[in-house]
């Protein structure tokens, strides 16, 4: 079983690692991170490099593709070396998955057209204009698709698809070795639940706030 | 603002990336990975480096230190170099925190003696051999001291600090940013909540099992 992980140019880490540190403790799996090219790829702020370790002409039939995201409308990556990828790639694999706008990486693709999926709170409506139904849900699964929302439910999407696989105590056990017992400080982490300052702050000056 | 991320041979992932995803997102610091030298830094299993940017020597008076864990009682890190610039660092820091196993690299450069701190739930006794006082809290905030738990425990931890000093709002936005709005498919994230079969196999087999 293979597990790539693409990275492209202004990735957010996060979007990599959670499903990486979750999914990536797949018994017997190989996991690699790729990208058009070898080499370290900056993050969404710059601060931080993940090292690509093959190029996506090296890893052509992966088991299982993970695509992370980036901020604004539609990632950057959203190129045709790497579409053309995902697409070859897709059509032998097991499952396929994003976290936040990975998905529009997806859709981009054509793949996502007429699937339930989902992403970035504040890019879900994007999803419709590849042709696939936003919904408001943490981790969708649709055939072999499986999107998480923005970010930090690439951990939930993980541990969903490694029980999915490994079956539940295996989960259960990348659970309890991660200790994923989340206490956030805060009740702030869907729109529905954050205070409507927050929200309109975001939606408003996303790009201005967080970098 | 400087706030110095410290990579080493064979850290855990997620260790790093949580607090940096949150934490990181503080308005107007500079975030920097550090290591002895400067490169690609491998984790805990060997498929995935994060680049170091600066060596320690030239971050010599970081405001926040973050220490991400690795797996085994002690990490390999706990070498004199390492050790010294954390506490010569700890000296002229405001904030020193770690996350899983970290606990046990500030313990060995001895600053938590006396302390309240945590660590990785498996690596809790361990903190007592360097005097400090282990907890059970997922973080644990003694003076300007913030230890974090196992693995994910860092996100809470970042979110919590980030509060702390940017104010609730802006942990609130960052917390929305990232959706961190968890929903885990299990409840096994904390050895009083998970299976006893699955406490008791990562108790006798957690490098097999894991890696």
């Amino acid at each position: 079983m293979q597990i790539a992980i693409v990275l492209y140019d202004r990735f957010t880490a996060l979007d990599a690692v959670g499903p990486y540190e979750t999914l990536g403790r797949l018994p017997g799996a190989e996991t690699v991170f790729v990208a058009e090219e070898t080499g370290p790829l900056r993050n969404d702020t710059g601060n931080l490099a993940l090292v690509a370790d093959r190029t996506l002409a090296e890893v052509p039939n992966p088991d299982i593709i993970v695509v992370p995201g980036s901020p604004g409308p539609l990632p950057l990556a959203a190129n045709e070396p790497l579409l053309g990828w995902l697409r070859a790639a897709d059509a032998g694999s097991t499952w396929t998955t994003s976290v936040c706008t990975g998905s529009l990486l997806l859709g981009a693709a054509g793949l996502l057209r007429g699937r339930r999926a989902t992403s970035h709170w504040l890019a879900l409506e994007e999803l419709k204009s590849f042709g696939a139904e936003p919904t408001g849900e943490r981790v969708v699964t649709d055939g072999k698709y499986v999107t998480a929302a923005g970010v930090s439910s690439g951990i939930d999407m993980g541990l969903t698809l490694l029980g999915r696989i490994a079956g539940d105590e295996h989960a259960q056990i990348v659970q309890l070795a991660t200790e994923y017992d989340p206490q956030p400080p805060y009740d702030a982490g869907s729109p529905g639940k954050a205070p409507a300052r927050v929200v309109e702050l975001l939606r408003s000056h996303a790009g201005i706030i967080l970098t």
